[in-house]
């Protein structure tokens, strides 16, 4: 049995104001199980301009179970990071920070934090995402008109994909934004609400990630006019749209490489970094010369890319095109070469351009590893990306059988695709290990980023989780996905239980028409279940969040706000576990939301959840009563 | 007993170059135990740019029961993170990093890293500095002939230190420089080579920290003429002399000050953060209208107080003064005031202008608390700090009985003072916690910049550690001072057993003249020998470090090196563990240096160590073999 902790986290149950500004008194309420201590005095220390500074905590009252305790806090640095200390009467000092609850004294990086940014739109945290590969979506009849372009290898559309260069970057299936137009009410029926596409601007590949342009959409997806048709009728379903851009680098075909490529002295020289008078020589993005990346410390690069009023940045969020964001490729790369660092200018650059142009625009990053140095709140309002939710959910439900797969350069692989990593597979993670991870690599976050985090299952940089997961696992990925604090996003595909052994096998067309055969159907339905949980429950969204009780097997946990608190248990090899009398005092009142587990009050009063593993659930139970002040 | 463990630090014995040039490419080494796996691959994961890149070790062979891996990387950034990921035959997959091994993904910030700023001087790394607070340390015949300034309030040197405001930074003993010089031998006999001053610039505290000059020493001190004479009889006996200085703040009497205040538009106006339009009202440090905080945004400051020819920090590194380094103040706030950070450019300033300067001397930056984000080799070739020993020692070490004391307002306090954080007293950690505080707090900092952290048991600003010990744990705690990584710091009179209950107290004048009374010579002894032990062994300087057996009494480690192995065990309620047999290679040619704890080996060939507690003991074994490179 998993004992009741002291707690605090940085929702509205907890903290006053999620988007204070400089100077701004936030109260944090720290909650405390009844029995627990007794404490002398509970404190914040905070740490602004690296200086401690103290503030005195008073006990408000007792409700269900829980002391709460209340204390103001001044909020002086952008990011400005607090603790609690809880001084026993016996002398026994804990600290209660991002990481948990510590007897020693804690490191600052691990602080809750408040962020005195510009809050970021309340629609994100409102949001399920879903991503759309253009190419490989859906072709309208008008793709047909166009010609294959010289560097494209045409394929049908249900011919397999080929993983091996060069047909992985130039096999061209033609999915186009009128295909995605048509399918519009397939989103609607899932019930997402975001639809984030991969690149729309011409380029020389499938993946569009070498932009030859950012001033045009690509005339093979259909041009502008077909982008600004596909937002607006998204816009009509209630489904917002963000594009993707690369900001480390375009394509050696772009307008700007190319009138400076060879040609000291041209305009858009400044924009790249070459390494030689001649402009012949530069660097790239992993050396790979198809795709020069971008000097930031180019004032112009700047203007034409970010600030200027014509920008590329502001550009696609204003009038006839309104998208709604920006996800920004590379992200974690961007402005960063060897001896500099121009990276949290950038990101500011981004996101102070947006707000000026349009403040209720969302600004994620990709940044596929430890992302936590750059989500201070400065910038991204959230990541793309993997340590604290992908990778550890696939180790934990990693299934044991692989089919051999080809890389891009052809050779065989009988080990499963590890997003690059070499190390032999998909590493076995207990459902503790996953718990340690989230907390790890969400310690460093403030709670605001936090919820802005995308929780994908896979992207189209991936294989496809079900090809490397345990049977009957799927529901429990992707139900974590919906209910743990992030953005949930539902990669094309994967509601037709699709699967692909790497990022390229992931791009397989989206086979329409199977809907209703029996291998897809049981996808469709639990996809539609699942977004719709998260949707209709905002508790998801915005509430806090506490581990009720984890081992080898199980995940519990539970989502809290005063309107409702979402129980939530997911776990591979079964569950049966006893949660406390009076951790969870609205047991009584559960309401099934979600799945077939089992929860029953022993006769001791303690709560007890089971199932059968693999197996995805959830209750519906009373809010958190938070006692007056009095 | 605690299982051997694959190992890494920065030592020379795993790193080929710890002061590496941007694209070098460095060797590190990793060493597991035999019979540890079997592994299939070894190999390093650096994150350059944000953005993984891997290496592949070798196996380069086998010695005394470790087998060594050998990788190449390459250093990308200036602080070039690392870690290394084994892969066990069976499928099992660990991470190695500075905060040790791992079954999952882990931290960038805990990386092991190199670094690629110029490297410290090496002398940093052969020193054991002794602190003294100069008014309180010896009054020469010389002081006689000062008139007492306006502000002082004189006291006899046998007078009782008063604690309560005024006389608290104004009671004034009269010590000076020449006073200082005639103690000298006092510091040769402690075998310590580096003398560390607090401020000797004119003021009107006996702290002096409220500087009204940075040009001239204090006449009161002597004067430049005392301090001239004082560095060149400290060098003559191969001791070397570091300064204090304020960066983040001047007093109020400040020549700088007093020219811009009520006084718009003057010369300095720029230097300070005048807040009202008469220049009247004024940001300080924390508050105290005495200290106003500087404004590192002002070119002019910069010019003279760092980067100019004539700079305040560069005159006093030069001749006739040549001074070998800085202590910078309050450096933790240096450059920052609420939305604004200037604290990287000004460390990095300092350090580029002492470069040009005078490249031999050191830069040690003041940070009480976490410094973890100040400490990545930029900037400070060290801190003092006192997260990860000082505090730790105090709650380990802590004893019973506390006599009543004052505070600065005459408050009557009776729990201990504790670093002005208020939680009750001291906290107790176990020698457990110890190692666990250690970890967290050097995880995040790379080797080299570690080993210029200070580790002081107390200082000016702090009680004394033997006010608040436990009977006997004096050698326990100035023995790890000397051993651990880092730098030792004896503050003058705790080689006479001094105590003070806070930062005041702890400012009693040294009692010269009781050098051999019962209740001096021993703790005279005791710091002689350890100071000498530190003096003596090399590797205690540069030498790796590995825990050996943690438990709730005692911590055992080695300082290692190809010269020689130190072993080291502290413990305080006495130690009885084994070391797995093989463990230490070199145990039968152990020789005791310090201490009477007891190494036998046991019938299994383990040794064990036992002693009674408190007791701290060292002995010295031969160096590490590592084979050679097939």
């Amino acid at each position: 049995m998993t004992p009741l902790l002291p707690h605090h986290d940085g929702s509205a149950l907890h903290v006053s104001d999620s988007a204070p500004e400089l100077g701004d008194v936030v109260t944090v309420r720290l909650r405390v199980p009844s029995g627990y201590g007794p404490l002398a005095a509970v404190r914040t220390r905070s740490n602004p301009d690296h200086e401690p500074e103290w503030t005195t905590a008073h006990r408000i009252g007792e409700a269900d179970g829980w002391e709460w305790w209340e204390a103001p806090v001044t909020v002086r640095n952008r990011r400005h990071g607090y603790r609690f200390v809880l001084l026993h009467e016996d002398g026994t000092v804990e600290w209660l920070n991002q990481s948990g609850l510590h007897r020693g004294e804690t490191l600052d990086a691990e602080d809750f934090a408040l962020v005195a940014h510009p809050a970021p739109p309340a629609w994100l945290n409102e949001s399920v995402m879903y991503q759309v590969f253009p190419d490989r979506f859906a072709r309208s009849a008008q793709a047909d008109e166009h010609e294959t372009p010289e560097w494209a290898i045409p394929a049908q559309w249900d011919d397999p994909v080929d993983p091996v260069l060069p047909g992985r970057s130039q096999q061209f299936y033609g999915g186009d934004l009128p295909g995605i137009i048509e399918h519009l009410d397939h989103l609607v029926s899932l019930g997402v609400n975001v639809l984030y596409l991969t690149p729309i601007f011409p380029a020389a590949s499938n993946h569009r990630y070498d932009a030859s342009s950012f001033d045009r959409v690509d005339p093979l997806l259909g041009g502008d006019e077909a982008y600004v048709r596909l937002i607006e009728e998204a816009h009509a379903r209630g489904i917002r749209v963000i594009g993707d851009l690369t900001s480390n680098h375009s394509g050696d075909r772009h307008e700007w490489f190319r009138s400076a490529r060879g040609n000291p002295g041209a305009q858009t020289e400044s924009y790249y970094y070459f390494t030689d008078d001649a402009n012949t020589a530069y660097e790239s993005w992993l050396g790979t010369p198809t795709l020069p990346k971008f000097d930031w410390s180019s004032a112009a690069l700047r203007e034409r890319f970010i600030t200027g009023d014509d920008s590329i940045v502001a550009k696609w969020l204003q009038p006839p095109y309104n998208a709604d964001g920006w996800r920004i490729d590379v992200a974690n790369m961007t402005g960063r070469l060897g001896d500099v660092d121009l990276n949290a200018e950038v990101r500011g650059l981004l996101r102070e351009t947006m707000l000026r142009i349009n403040p209720d625009a969302v600004l994620l990053g990709e940044s596929t590893n430890d992302a936590i140095s750059d989500l201070q709140g400065d910038g991204w309002h959230g990541a793309m990306t993997y340590p604290s939710f992908t990778r550890p959910v696939w180790g934990w439900l990693r299934g044991d059988e692989v089919e051999p797969w080809l890389t891009a350069e052809g050779e065989t692989r009988t080990e499963p695709w590890f997003f690059g990593q070499p190390i032999g597979g998909i590493p076995a993670y207990t459902a503790e290990d996953v718990a340690a991870a989230i907390t790890r690599f969400t310690a460093g976050i403030p709670w605001r980023v936090r919820l802005g985090n995308m929780q994908p299952l896979d992207t189209h940089d991936t294989g496809r989780f079900a090809t490397y997961a345990a049977e009957g696992t799927v529901p429990v990925a992707a139900g974590l996905s919906m209910t743990l604090p992030g953005l949930p996003v539902v990669f094309a595909g994967d509601e037709f239980g699709m699967v692909g052994a790497d990022g390229e096998a992931s791009r397989t067309p989206m086979p329409w028409g199977s809907e209703s055969h029996e291998s897809v159907a049981p996808f469709l339905a639990l996809y539609r279940d699942l977004v719709h949980l998260r949707r209709e429950h905002p508790v998801l969204g915005t509430g806090g969040m506490r581990w009720m009780h984890v081992d080898e097997e199980t995940l519990i946990f539970v989502r809290e706000s005063v309107e409702e608190t979402m129980l939530v248990v997911a776990t591979r090899g079964g569950a049966d576990a006893a949660i406390p009398a009076g951790a969870l005092p609205g047991a009584g009142d559960a309401t099934p939301v979600y799945g077939d587990a089992v929860l029953a009050t022993a006769a001791d009063g303690s709560i007890v959840i089971s199932a059968d593993g693999p197996s995805f659930a959830a209750w519906s139970l009373p809010g958190v009563r938070v006692p007056v002040v009095g």
